[in-house]
C-alpha cells in the first residue's frame, strides 16, 4: 500500500460498513425524491399533510406551555426561562403531558418516569436497539417488508436483522415462531421483534386483535420483547380502532414507540418511547429500561431540544391532552385521501380489466399495488421522467428477496385531484408496460 | 439458567456493555447534581449562564428567520410553512447561515454543503465516530483528561479509546506520536484524535499556536484526522484569540465540531460539524465526509428539528451572522466569573499558605485545582452534604488512572458573590482535611 499523502482522503473501506449498505440511501431518497422531480406527482414519501399548519400558532403553543408551567406547575419566571433555554432532563421535560395524552387517546396507562422523550421516533429506535443488542449473537427480528428506520439503526450498530414475513393481516405469529427457532438453532439470541400493528409502513396492513393477543403470548413464551411502533394509529379509514399491543400488555413485553410527527408536526422532531421493563443491575439495584435508555441518550443527543418539547407540550396543553379529538380534521383528511386513492385505482386500473391488485388498508398513509412485472428502479425512472409520477419500489423494504413486483403508494400529503391525476399517470405507465408485453 | 418467567425482566448481562460502564453515569451526574443538592453552591456542571435569555425573544427570532426566508431567499408563505413544520434536509436547513457565521467569527471558510447541522455537538461526535470506526481495530485517541461526551459516544459503538496525556499547554504532540506508535505496534489503526484546543473541558488548558501547527503536521505525517471541538472559543479571559485548527487546516485534516449551546442557548440543541474530507466510494464516485455523516444521521435523528434551526437561524440573521459581537456581554460575564474564581482561590486558599495549586486558564468555563489528597466521591459527598459546595472529581475525566487529586471547578453560571462564597466553603473543607492530616 502506498504511503498516504498529506491531504486527507477517505475510501469506503475506511468508513463503517453501513455507509456501503444501499439501505442507508433509501431514507434520503424518500425524503429528497420530491425535490429531484419537482414537476412529478409523488406517491413516494410518507410525508404528513401540512395544510393545517399555521406559522403563527407556534407562539400560541409556546405561550400555552409557559402558562402551564407557571399556573399548573407553579414555576417562577426564572424557572420557566430555564425550562425553555437550558439543557433539560435527559429523559424529557414533557413526560407528564405525554403520559396523560397516551391515557386519553390510547388507553395506555404509564408512569411518566417510564417514558423517554426523544428526537423523533428514530432516536428512540436507536436507543432501544443499542440497549438490547449486546454483541454479534443478538438478533433483531423485523417484519418483512419493514420500516427502513429500524433496519438502518440496526446497521449502525452492526446488529443482525432477520426478516419475518407479513401476510395480508400483518405479522404472522407462526412465521415469527419459525424465525425465532431458526435463529436459536444458529446459536443466536432473538432479542426483539419490530412491528407496526396498525396501518403498517410500507404495506398498509393491520393486525387483527386475536393476532395481537397471540403475539403477546408468544413474546412471553419465547422471552421476546415486542417493539411496537405506532406512527399512524390515529388515521383509521374505517373508524375502527384496535387496541395497541402496549394497551394489552400485562407483562412488560412491549416497548412502545410513538411520535408527534404525524399527530402534531414533524418539524419539532419529538417522539417518545415507553420502556417500563424492570432491569436488575449487576449490583442488584432495580431500575427500568427507560433509565438505561436515558444513559444512552446522554451520549447520542444529551436531551431532546427544550424548545421543541415546549411547542409540543403547548399543543398537548392546548388540546387538554386529547390529540385524537384535536386531529379530527386531519383524520378526515387522511381518510379522504385513502378513499380517493382506492377510487382512483378502481377508475384508472380496474382489476377486472388488468392483471393488477392492491390491498385495501384500514387506514394510514400507505397502500401496496402489485403488478405482473418487476417494479424496479428502471421502471421508477421511466415513471418519473416520462410519466410525471413517483412511487417507491416495495423491493426497498425487504431485507432479502421480495417485493419485486410491488409498488408502495403514499397519498398522505396530496390533494384528491393530484391523487386522481397521479394514479391516471401511473396507470398509463403500467398499462403501456402491460400492452408492450403483448407485442 | 432458569427458564425466564412470562414477565419481562432484564439483567445487566442482557444489556449493552456501555450501560455497565460508570462513564455513562457521569454526564447524567453532571446534569443532575445541582437538582440533588439544591441548597449547595455548585461548581459542577459546565452550564451556560441564562441570565441574558428572554422568553419573549423566541418569537422575535422566529420572525427574523421567516422574514429572511421570504425576503432574502424569496420563499413563498407555503414554503416558509414547510420549512418550519416539515421534515427538512438531513444535513440541515441553516447551513448557509452557519457557514457565514464561521467565516465572520472564526475565519473558517467552508462550503455550506460540507456542514452537517446536528442535535447538539453530541450527535455530531456520534456520527463522526460511527463513520470512522469500522471495527475493533480502529482506535480513537482522546486527550487525557478528556470530555466524557466523546468517550461515551465511543463506548456506544464499542470503539476503543486511547488516552493521550495533556500537559499545561494542552495536547502534547510528542505524547500523541508515542500513543500513535503504541497503537500501531499493537496492530491497530489510530483513526482520529479528539481535542479541545481552546479552554479545554475539563482542564481549562489551551494549546499555543506553534503546538497547533505541529499537530496539523503530525496529522498529515501519520495520516490522522483531528477532531477539533470548539464549544468555548469565544470566551477568552485575556482577549487573545488563537486560530482554530480548522482555520489553519489546508489538508482536510480537521473535522471541526461546533455548537450554539454556549453562544446562543442550549435549549435549541443545535450544533454542527464541518466535514470537508474527500471520500472515494467503492464505485469510484467522489463525495465528502459530510454526505456520509448525513446518511448516518438519517438513522439517528433523521434531521435536526426545523423549529430549533429556525430559532437559531433567526438569531444568526438578527446579528448579521456575527455572534462574537452579539455575545459581547456574555463574553464579559464569563471573563468576570473566571477572574472572580481566580481571586476567590487566592483569597480563601492562598498557595503560599496551603499545599494546593491551580491553573490560570486563558478563558472558558473550567479550572483545575490540585490538592495533596484524593478528591474522591467520598470527599465530594462531604463537600455537598457538610459544606454546601459541589464540584467534579477530575478522576471522572481520565480514561485510566490520573486526576485523583484534582478538582474541576466550573464557574460558568454563578454570580461573583456565589463564586466567592462557594470557594470559601470549599476552602473550609480542604483546609479541614489538610489540618486533620496534621493530627
Amino acid at each position: 500500500m502506498a504511503r498516504p499523502g498529506p491531504d486527507a482522503e477517505l475510501t469506503s473501506a475506511q468508513l463503517h460498513s453501513s455507509l456501503s449498505d444501499p439501505l442507508l440511501d433509501v431514507m434520503n431518497f424518500l425524503n429528497e425524491v420530491t425535490s429531484r422531480h419537482p414537476e412529478a406527482i409523488s406517491f413516494g414519501p410518507g410525508r404528513p399533510y401540512d395544510g393545517f399548519f399555521e406559522v403563527d400558532r407556534i407562539g400560541d403553543y409556546l405561550t400555552a406551555y409557559t402558562r402551564y408551567l407557571e399556573t399548573d406547575l407553579g414555576r417562577t419566571p426564572e424557572e420557566v426561562r430555564t425550562a425553555l433555554f437550558q439543557y433539560g432532563r435527559t429523559n424529557g421535560q414533557i413526560n407528564d403531558l405525554v403520559a396523560r395524552t397516551l391515557a386519553n387517546d390510547e388507553d395506555i396507562h404509564v408512569d411518566p418516569a417510564h417514558v423517554v422523550v426523544t428526537v423523533g421516533c428514530q432516536e428512540a429506535m436507536l436507543l432501544v436497539l443499542r440497549a438490547l443488542v449486546t454483541g454479534p449473537d443478538d438478533v433483531v427480528l423485523v417484519t418483512d417488508p419493514g420500516y427502513v428506520g429500524i433496519t438502518g439503526a440496526a446497521r449502525l450498530l452492526d446488529a443482525e436483522t432477520v426478516p419475518v414475513p407479513e401476510d395480508e393481516a400483518g405479522l404472522d405469529p407462526d412465521a415469527l415462531l419459525a424465525a425465532v427457532r431458526e435463529v436459536r438453532a444458529r446459536g443466536k439470541q432473538p432479542r426483539a421483534v419490530y412491528v407496526i400493528p396498525d396501518f403498517a409502513n410500507p404495506s398498509g396492513t393491520s393486525m387483527p386483535v386475536d393476532r395481537r393477543r397471540r403475539l403477546l403470548e408468544l413474546a412471553a413464551e419465547e422471552d421476546l420483547l415486542l417493539l411496537e411502533d405506532n406512527p399512524y394509529g390515529f388515521f383509521s379509514r374505517t373508524g375502527e380502532h384496535r387496541p395497541t399491543l402496549k394497551s394489552l400488555d400485562t407483562r412488560h413485553r412491549v416497548v412502545h414507540f410513538g411520535s408527534f410527527a404525524k399527530t402534531c408536526f414533524p418539524g419539532a422532531r419529538v417522539g417518545y418511547v415507553i420502556a417500563d421493563q424492570p432491569v436488575v443491575t449487576a449490583s442488584g439495584a432495580r431500575t427500568v429500561l427507560a433509565d438505561e435508555l436515558s444513559k444512552i441518550k446522554s451520549m447520542v443527543t444529551v436531551n431532546t431540544p427544550a424548545l421543541a418539547q415546549a411547542v409540543i407540550g403547548g399543543m398537548l396543553v392546548s388540546y387538554d391532552c386529547r390529540l385524537r379529538e384535536a386531529d379530527k380534521d386531519l383524520v378526515d383528511f387522511y381518510r379522504g385521501n385513502m378513499e380517493a386513492l382506492l377510487a382512483a385505482l378502481d377508475r384508472h386500473l380496474p382489476q377486472d380489466r388488468w392483471p393488477v391488485r392492491w390491498n385495501v388498508p384500514d387506514g394510514g398513509f400507505f397502500l401496496s399495488l402489485t403488478v405482473p412485472f418487476d417494479a424496479d428502479d428502471a421502471f421508477l425512472r421511466e415513471s418519473a421522467g416520462d410519466h410525471g409520477v413517483i412511487w417507491t419500489p416495495m423491493r426497498y423494504f425487504h431485507l432479502g428477496s421480495g417485493g419485486e413486483r410491488q409498488i408502495r403508494l403514499s397519498a398522505s400529503y396530496l390533494t384528491p385531484h393530484e391523487i386522481d391525476e397521479g394514479v391516471r399517470r401511473l396507470a398509463g405507465h403500467v398499462i403501456e408496460r402491460l400492452t408492450q408485453g403483448d407485442r
